[in-house]
C-alpha cells in the first residue's frame, strides 16, 4: 500500500472490493443464492462489494434484471459499501443503469468501455464525460482489456481522470517485475484523489506491493477468507507475507488462468452450494467434469470456503 | 464464382446481400429512414437484404427495437429475401431474436459468437447447436474477429457445418494474393450445399473470383450501384473486371480501413440524406468534419448515390 493510501482513509475505492457472482437457474437469476452470497460478503470483512462487474456477469443481463440485482446487493450488503456496474454497449443504456444504481443506494458505478464496434479515444472520452455529467455517483473506470478489447494510453486515463467525479481506476493484471514502474507510470498521470485498484487476483499481492490503493476482486465475492489475509498482510508489518499468501494460491490462479476467472469461480460456488447447478448464461458453459474435479481438489487443498 | 454455385441457383444465400443501417435519430430508431434504406436496396437489384447485422449496429439495440426492425425490413424488402441478424451475447436472446425473425418472414438468420467473455470452442458450437435445433429458419454463420473476438478454426467450421440448417459462412477478409488458398481450405471442410460469402467490402472482388458464393457487403447496404457492378463482372464473361471495378473504389476502402466501414457508411449516408445527422448510437460517434469532408469528396469522385 503506497503512503497515498493513507489519505484516501475511508474512501470506498480503497482496499478489497469483492465481486460476487450473479448466478442463474433456468436462464433466470437466483435471487436467493445472489442475496446469499450478498449477505456472506457483507459479514466477511471485505471493505467493499461490487456488484455486476464482469464476474457478475452483467454484460448477460437485461436491464430489468440488473436493476433487481442491483437493489438485492443493496439490501443484503448491510453496512458495507455497494458500487454497482453500470456498462453496456450504448451509452443511454449506460444512463439508464448510473439512475437505478442511484436509485437503489451505491455508494458508486464502476463503467467499462465495453465495445462491439473498436472504440475509438474519443469515443470512449465521451462515454465518461456523459456519465461523469449525468450523475453525482463517484465512477471507478474499469479497464479490462481481456474483455473490453478497448486498450487504454496513460494520455487517455489522464484525459478521464481530469473528469469530475472519477475515483477511482481499476487496472488490469501486470506482470510482478514490472508492477513498481507500472504502477509508478499510472500514479503519475492520475490527480491524488484518485485511487488505484488491481485486478487479476493472480497478481493483486505484488500489485498492492508497488502501491495501488485497493484490489477489485473476483475471489473474493466468492471466498473472501484467502483475499482478505493477503489484503492484511499487505497493509501490515511485514508486506512480503502477501506474497507468500498469494503464492499459496497457486493451484487457483492456475485455474484461473487456464478457463478464465469466472468459470473457475462458477465451479467453486457450485461445489460450495452457494450457486445451483450451471449458474453461468448460456452460451458460456461450467466446466466440465474432469476441470471441476480438478476444482474441487484445489479447494480442498486450500481450504476454500 | 466457383462452378459449385451454379448447383446453388435461387439460394437466398449467394449473390451479393446488401446490409442497410438502422439509423437512430435521438437515440431512437429512426423507422422511416430505414424503412426507406431498405425499399431503395429492393429496388436496386441486390439478391439479398440482410438486416441487423454489424452495419445495422444490432449489438446496440434492444430485443423490442430489434423486433421492430426486423418487420420494417419485410415489409419494404418487396421480393428481396431478407436475412436477420439474431446475434446477442446471451443464447436465450438469441432465441428470442430467431422467433421475431421466424415470425416476421425471415428467409434465414445471421449468427456471430459475439462474447464478452471469451468464448471456448465448445460453447460456439453448442450456440449453433441450440440455435438450429430450435429453428428451421437456415442459419448464416457469421466470423467477425474484428467485433466478436472469436477466432474459429476450420475444425470448427466443418463441425458446425454438419449441423442440420446451416447455410452459409459469412468468412471474414482475406489478402488478395492468398484468397485462392484460402477459399479452397475453407470450401474443402463445407458441405456442398453450404454456400460461402465473403465480408469486408474492399476484398470481395478477389474472394469471389477465388470461387466465393456471395459477398455480405456493407456498401451495398447504403450504395447498392458499385456494388452490383463488382458482383456481376465477377459473374460474368470477364471476371477480371471485378478487380478493375474494385480497385476504382479504393478512395472508399481507404477510409474504411482508416475508421471502419460502419462510420463510413453512417457518413455517407447522412451525406446523401438517407439518414439524420449523428445517426451512430452512442458512444459511436461519426466522423470528424474533417473525415466527413474526405468521406465528401470520395461520394463525389466516385458518384456514390
Amino acid at each position: 500500500m503506497s503512503g497515498a493510501a493513507a489519505d484516501l482513509a475511508g474512501s470506498p475505492f480503497t482496499g478489497l472490493s469483492a465481486f460476487p457472482l450473479t448466478p442463474l437457474c433456468d436462464d433466470a437469476v437466483d435471487e436467493y443464492a445472489f442475496a446469499s452470497i450478498v449477505s456472506r460478503l457483507a459479514a466477511s470483512g471485505v471493505d467493499s462489494i461490487t456488484a455486476l462487474g464482469s464476474t457478475g456477469c452483467a454484460a448477460y443481463l437485461t436491464s430489468a434484471e440488473r436493476e433487481r440485482v442491483g437493489r438485492l446487493a443493496l439490501e443484503h450488503a448491510g453496512s458495507v459499501p455497494v458500487i454497482v456496474g453500470v456498462s453496456a454497449l450504448r451509452t443511454s443504456q449506460v444512463l439508464t443503469h448510473v439512475d437505478a444504481a442511484a436509485e437503489a443506494g451505491a455508494v458508486g458505478v464502476l463503467l467499462a468501455p465495453t465495445s462491439y464496434q473498436p472504440l475509438t479515444d474519443r469515443e470512449v472520452l465521451e462515454l465518461y464525460r456523459t456519465v461523469t455529467e449525468h450523475t453525482d455517483l463517484p465512477v471507478v473506470v474499469y479497464d479490462n482489456p481481456g474483455t473490453t478489447h478497448f486498450t487504454f494510453s496513460l494520455e487517455l486515463y489522464a484525459q478521464i481522470a481530469q473528469l469530475p467525479g472519477i475515483a477511482s481506476f481499476k487496472i488490469p493484471p501486470m506482470a510482478p517485475e514490472t508492477a513498481g514502474e507500472r504502477v509508478a507510470a499510472v500514479r503519475a498521470v492520475l490527480p491524488e484523489h484518485v485511487t488505484l485498484g488491481i485486478s487479476g487476483d493472480a497478481c493483486a499481492a505484488s500489485a498492492l506491493l508497488a502501491g495501488c490503493d485497493g484490489w477489485y476482486s473476483v475471489i473474493a465475492g466468492t471466498c473472501p477468507q484467502p483475499a482478505l489475509e493477503i489484503m492484511r498482510a499487505a497493509a501490515g508489518p511485514q508486506p512480503q507475507d502477501a506474497l507468500t499468501a498469494s503464492e499459496r494460491l497457486e493451484p487457483l490462479w492456475e485455474l484461473f488462468a487456464d478457463h478464465g476467472s469466472l468459470r473457475v469461480v462458477a465451479a467453486i460456488a457450485e461445489h460450495l452450494g452457494l450457486a445451483p447447478g450451471d449458474c453461468l448464461p448460456q452460451p458460456l458453459l461450467g466446466l466440465s467434469p474432469e476441470q471441476r474435479e480438478r476444482t474441487a481438489e484445489a479447494v480442498a487443498e486450500l481450504g476454500l470456503r
